[in-house]
Formats: structure tokens, C-alpha cells, sequence
């Protein structure tokens, strides 16, 4: 793919959540189709794509016959299954590529490619069993937390020790799947840098968003976050670092600790975030445009930021307050079409122009 | 419909051109599905739509499967035969209503009801034939412009008489269809309000725009129109005029002529017009989604101007340029998903934030 994508082609999603879903409708502005790839029924992203496969990943043929109909796939997610990437890989590229995606879906492997890139993370160890989690505590301490390597998302597979008598439930907590111990950073709050470079190699950062997270899920995103100069300067020099280390094309998030001795990465996401929905209403180009720019081998868009904006989740029951939000001035109600409303379930999102 | 339509709920949108697109994806935003209704394949809209019917409107079994699978009917153009649109209504409510509807199909009919609301408008009058025609030249003289009383648009269907001596020429070009000569308005410039009325009777406008024809198409729109606070105040008094008298739910064009002695209403339009595209950068709540929020029983959105903006179209050969354009700083390009390009068809359109 040496060429921009044109009217008419199309794009393959694997995912067909609230980001597929957001993805489709950016593609639609640049003239192109998505392609939407999920084993469940009726995905929101379906509502606005052009085509649909509903098949598991594990269905090699129906793997075959979207990735024949596409000309480039993306995901919405980084926890795709290898052999599924494997099949698809094989007739059309993937974008942002394989190694972005390896180093993501594990948490060690992830940990270990930023220390060695230089940057600041927790201390980490790798927990293979008991014995190795009692080692690492008496390196690492407590306050800390035990995660599994694989597959967390929004506080999901994560145990937290406050003191090393919680090592047996804690490791219990883990199913016997690989683990990690983090050590406990003292930060005064996260950020988070939604980064995209182009095939041709160019990189832009949208400016960074202060995050509240509540009960391990993302709450608010606020523009612009409380950082000086210096820190913003810092958080756009290490978001360019893990883009070009990675040869990477496409959106990457990039949550980073606020801390005293500098930013500390937190994790990467290789893939549109929820943190940057504020550019949606901040912006000229949102996160979800820039993406599909870059993986279409389009130049970057303008993503300067021309005002203040706070993002809020509409998480389950939130949806009660629609009818109200809907009301509000300077609000922009975004809605993913999930009819059934479940506590912890990102319904939908608020942007408020602050400024 | 006294309810508000909820996450889950359609809307069936008769056309499937960029309108019907751009509807589409403003109804997702809300969490609202999309069926297009489009007697041609391939439409624009069907890319981002959740269901499309590719049917003739002469289809009454295809119309009412469409009406019954619906909550509420729109469309993206004002010539929808008659006859379809009552068998969907005998099913489903359409928005905006059918009195505009009647009133916009018929350039007579849409004249006389403007003057009877106490607008300005040009001079016109019906002509039923030649000696028709010859009379109301005594009386409006030239320059004069005589159209077919239905179905013109992007300047089809007229003819310029310079002088008398023009009638029989352009009285050929109407090719025995009913129409209407309107004598010429000296005017300084063409505007556009892009007026919004909730199902409740709330009234918002979007600032109005300034225009530039060629060709008979519209090629710019820009905000800040060159108007003074008196000239604005007027242009908003008229839209909502025309809403109330209507009592209209959606979003309606009003093409307004500046003359020295006042605006002159050119024409009205039952529906999101391509005059309003720059609200999609200039305004939290765009056009789409004003039209939107009115026919599904939400309050209208915020539609303050935040920027300025200069919306050019994309017609025919300028999709050449969009490489170009999309590298171009604080320009947002939107493409129609068109594969072939014709001259004179609108390909897209960009919107530059100039200030």
C-alpha cells in the first residue's frame, strides 16, 4: 500500500464496539468504507459500516473472505487472537502492524520494551508462581498490584496488596494465569497523549487530557491537563519515542503518571482511546480521523486543539441523564446504540466545551 | 411521537445521497439507526446506514415494509411523489411535515405563500402558456428569469430572458411543464439561514452564511456573512417566520437575497442544505444533527458559531485536488463515498476554519 486509499475502498475493522464504531463514521467522511469483523450479534459499529461478518476469530474461511474484501485491516482492540492476525496477515496488511500489537497484548513484554526504550515505568517483576511473587515483594513492596499479563481492560484481572499478607488472595485472584507485580507510583494525577504517525512517517500529538478514572474505569478526560511547558514538551517527546521504536502507523494512546521525578508511562493502548473522545469536539480532525488517515496512507490532519473541553463517560445507568445532557449548552451527547444498559458499561460519552 | 426517540429507534430517511449520508451519521451520534430508502444502488448513505431499501417510490409493498420497520420518516429532498409519501404516512409520522413538502414542490405555490406571510419576494408570476408568458413579460419585464413550477434544482430547468424577444426560446426549454416567471432582484449578495424548529415549537438558528453560485451551483458558503445587526436580526426573524407558519419540525434553508431595500426571500428549502455543511466545524451541533434531535422529539442542540469557516464544494474534476487539500493545516475535508466523478456532481465539500 504505497498509495492513499481512495473513494470507494475499504476498510476492514476488527471489533465492532463503540471505537469500530466511531472509526466507520470517520472513514465515511474521507470516502471510504469499513468493513466491520465481530463474533457478536448486532455490534454497534454494524449501525454505520458498509459490510458486516459476524464469525468467530477463530474461523479461518470467513477470516479469509473479509480480509479478501478489504484493503487494509485495523482492530479496535489489542487483544486479537495470533493465528486470527496470522490468516489476515497473510492477504492484506494490518495497520498498525504486528509488533505494536505483540508488545501491547502483553503486560511484561510491554513493560520491558518501554524501560528498555529509556522512559520511566513502575518497577515491575514477572510472577510465575508464589514463590516468585514472595521474592518480588520483598524487592518491589507494598502498596503494589498484581496483574495478569494478558487480556486486563478497565480494571479487570487486577489485584491490589496493601500489605505482603495479601499475597495468597491476591495470586488466587490471577486463576493461575502469568502475572506481574507493579510496584506503587505516588502520582498527582495521569495524563494521556493521543499520538498518531502517518506511513510516511510523520508524527502529531493532540495535546494531553488530564484522566479521572473511578472503580478502574476512565470517568473524565479534561483539555488541557495541568501540565507545564516542560511536562508537555516531555509527554510529546516520549509518545514520538514508542511511535518510531515501533515503526508504527496509526493512533496510539499513551497513559502516563504525573509524578515529582517526571512521567512515568503507565501503559500504551495500540489503538484509538478512550481518553482522546475530547478531539472529537476540540478539534478539526479527531483521534478516530486521524487514524484512519494514517493507516489509508493519508497525510496527518490538523489536530490543534481550539478549545477547552472535558469528556465525560456515560457508563450504565448514566443513560437516565440523556434527556437532560441533551439540553445542555455548549454539549456534544455522543451515543453508541447499545439498547441494553449494564452497570460498568461504557454507554456513550459527553464532550463539554469549557472554554 | 410525544416521546423522545431512545438508543435503539430508526429513522428512515427517504434518499440516499450525501444528505441522507450525513443524516445517517449524525442519527449514530445520538445512538439512532438509519434505513435508507433509495430507488438506486449503491447509494452514499447505504455505506453508513444500518438498513437500506433499494426500491422504486412507485413500490407501495416496498414502501410500507420500509414505513413499518421505521419510527419516523425523513428525507434529503423535497421531490418525493406524493403518492408515496402517503402510503409511508398512513404508517409512521414524516418530519418535517407534508404541508412543506406541498408547499416547497411547487415554485408557485412556495412564492405565494411567502408573499402572503408578508415577505419580500421577487416579482412572479404562474404561466400556464405562451400569451401567459407575453403578459406577465408586460408587466415584469426584462431581465427575467422563467422556471418550471417542479423539480428544478442546481439550476436545472430555468431559462434567462434578457428581452422580450427570449420568450419563445425559453418558453420551449420548459418543454410544456408549468411554469413561472420571476422577475430579476438587484441584489448585493445571497445568504443562507439554516433555521431549526423542535417538535416542542423551540426556534434556533445557525449564523447565517454568505454564498457564491457558479454555473448555477453553489461553490462557497462563508461565516460571517458580510451582514450588519440589523440585517441578521431580520434574516432570523424570516426563518422563523416561515418555521412557525409552517409549523414545521426539522431543519429548513432559507436563501435569502441582500438588497438595499431589504432581504428578499429566493427560495426555501424543506430540509438540511448544502449551505449549512460549514456548521459541521463551526458549531457543536451541526445541521445534521439539529435536523435530527427536531424529528426525533429531542430538544434542538447548540448551534453557536465558534469559529469562522469558508465551505467550499468539491464538484467534478476538484477531486483531483483532495490529496492536496488534505494536507492543508485547519482544513477538515468530507467526501460522499462517490466512485464516479461527472462533471457538475457534487464529489465533497471541505470547510477551512479562517479565523
Amino acid at each position: 500500500m504505497t498509495e492513499p486509499l481512495r473513494t470507494g475502498a475499504t476498510i476492514g475493522i476488527l471489533g465492532g464496539g463503540q471505537l469500530g464504531r466511531m472509526l466507520s463514521v470517520a472513514a465515511s467522511r474521507l470516502g471510504l468504507r469499513c468493513h466491520i469483523y465481530e463474533p457478536s450479534d448486532n455490534p454497534p459499529a454494524g449501525q454505520v459500516a458498509d459490510a458486516v461478518t459476524t464469525a468467530p476469530y477463530e474461523d479461518a474461511e470467513a477470516l479469509g473472505r473479509f480480509a479478501r474484501s478489504v484493503d487494509v485491516v485495523t482492530y479496535e482492540f489489542e487483544n486479537v487472537p495470533t493465528a486470527a492476525l496470522d490468516t489476515i496477515e497473510e492477504i492484506v496488511p494490518i495497520r498498525p502492524g504486528r509488533e505494536a500489537l505483540r508488545i501491547s497484548q502483553d503486560r511484561l513484554t510491554e513493560k520491558t520494551f518501554l524501560r528498555d526504550l529509556g522512559l520511566q515505568v513502575a518497577p515491575f517483576a514477572d510472577i510465575a508462581d508464589t514463590g516468585a511473587l514472595a521474592q518480588a515483594l520483598a524487592l518491589i513492596g507494598t502498596p503494589s498490584i498484581l496483574k495478569t499479563r494478558r487480556f486486563g481492560y478497565d480494571g479487570k484481572g487486577q489485584a491490589r496488596l496493601q500489605d505482603a499478607q495479601d499475597a495468597a488472595t491476591a495470586y488466587a485472584q490471577m486463576q493461575d494465569q502469568p502475572a506481574l507485580l507493579e510496584g506503587f507510583v505516588d502520582f498527582s494525577f495521569e495524563v494521556s497523549v493521543i499520538a498518531a504517525r502517518s506511513s510516511a512517517g510523520e508524527v502529531a500529538c493532540f495535546d494531553p487530557g488530564e484522566n479521572v478514572h473511578k472503580d478502574g474505569i476512565l470517568r473524565t478526560t479534561t483539555v488541557p491537563a495541568r501540565l507545564n511547558a516542560a511536562q508537555r514538551t516531555d509527554a510529546v517527546l516520549i509518545a514520538a519515542r514508542i511511535l518510531n521504536a515501533l515503526d508504527y502507523t496509526g493512533v496510539l494512546g499513551v497513559e502516563l503518571f504525573v509524578t515529582p521525578a517526571g512521567l512515568v508511562v503507565n501503559e500504551i493502548a495500540p489503538r484509538v482511546h478512550n481518553s482522546g473522545h475530547w478531539t472529537q469536539n476540540g478539534c478539526v480532525v479527531d483521534q478516530f480521523e486521524q487514524h484512519i488517515r494514517a493507516i489509508a496512507g493519508w497525510p496527518l490532519g490538523d489536530g490543534s486543539r481550539y478549545c477547552d473541553v472535558t469528556m465525560e463517560n456515560l457508563i450504565g445507568d448514566d443513560m437516565d441523564r440523556v434527556a437532560a445532557l441533551s439540553a445542555e449548552k455548549n454539549t456534544a451527547v455522543h451515543l453508541y446504540g447499545k439498547v441494553e444498559t449494564k452497570p460498568g458499561r461504557k454507554m456513550g460519552h459527553v464532550n463539554r466545551i469549557t472554554g
